[in-house]
């Protein structure tokens, strides 16, 4: 579709709204037309919250999850287990694991996975960081909990050598069916894998 | 799913895009982790784009399309036909029948369409200013172009009743079975209608 913009303003706020992952052009132009329903303080607010997301957010320092100060509330909790360490990909698995309530350690951000098709190496990534926390001896566990594709397990690998030289144990999180899915649907691989790392009935009815 | 956002900054980005229509609290905010990943620049023209787009639009003095200048580019063009108005709910329909290029006159936008369900009545729309323009005598021909629901059809009556005390010719676009359709599938109002209003063969080979 050629679409002619009847005005300027109008199709430079499509292409922005465009460049947003998963927008396409008619979703665009859906947006822009409700914003331009709205009053000026709304699209100003809006604007306002984009420019300080992009221009005021800041890194933790010893986790690198993001945040409003210079420690993340996590790393700055003395309740949390900082012994135990959790490798994440990004800020949206913080909030997953966060959101089970499970978990009472802190987290180590990477930042990306190992992709060499998108051009990210190990030094793009929060690795070597990692290593120095591991190095100064607090660390007892670091729990490795990267997506279970071949990126994540070339990323696991790779940081598993890097840490094999510290006294540290270095743990993956458990693979396995997931809770509420049928056993005749779940796929061979997994399957396979939940067999062979079967956990005693007794340990799974304390959950 | 009760998500603790690690920085103030990303809750309030991500509450603003949330605000958008077909974003959800999910959706929005893999756009503010999509922000944060490109640089300084890329936010701000991106929140430039909103503001001017909302402050510095302007809507047609004429037709009340949106537009940069006082009149639209199509009700400035004298190769437009200026008698020939066509009736359309918003500044989308005027770009979806402008893409198809067959359409040579000019239009008029209403803002909306009647449905008091949404407390949306004939004064909140460019229905008055319409009849100031047939009042003129310059428009001879009115082609209501309204979505083919309850509400198109109430506003299509409710535009006919106003314009008929003057000397102005009234039609609706052409209902039937859309093109590269099968009749088995057509549902029976639409095929109903389409053999009622059936088209001389001559005419429509022409086309």
């Amino acid at each position: 579709m050629n679409n002619k913009y009847p005005s300027a303003l109008l199709e430079n706020a499509v292409n922005e709204l465009a460049s947003l992952p998963g927008v396409g052009r008619k979703t665009a132009l859906r947006l822009a037309l409700h914003i331009l329903r709205r009053d000026v303080p709304y699209a100003e607010s809006f604007a306002k919250a984009i420019v300080d997301l992009r221009r005021e957010i800041k890194y933790c320092r010893v986790c690198h999850n993001i945040c409003d100060e210079d420690i993340c509330s996590i790393c700055a909790n003395p309740a949390r287990d900082h012994s135990l360490v959790c490798v994440v990909e990004n800020i949206k698995e913080v909030m997953a694991i966060e959101n089970t309530g499970q978990f009472r350690g802190v987290y180590h951000v990477l930042g990306g996975i190992i992709s060499p098709m998108d051009g990210i190496g190990p030094s793009d990534l929060q690795i070597d960081s990692l290593v120095e926390r591991v190095k100064t001896g607090e660390v007892k566990e670091v729990i490795l909990a990267l997506s279970t594709t071949m990126e994540g397990d070339t990323t696991n690998f790779f940081i598993y050598r890097k840490l094999s030289p510290f006294d540290v144990k270095i743990s993956v999180i458990a693979r396995g069916v997931s809770i509420g899915d049928e056993i005749e649907y779940a796929d061979e691989v997994t399957l396979g894998r939940s067999i062979l790392n079967r956990t005693s009935f007794n340990d799974a009815i304390k959950l």
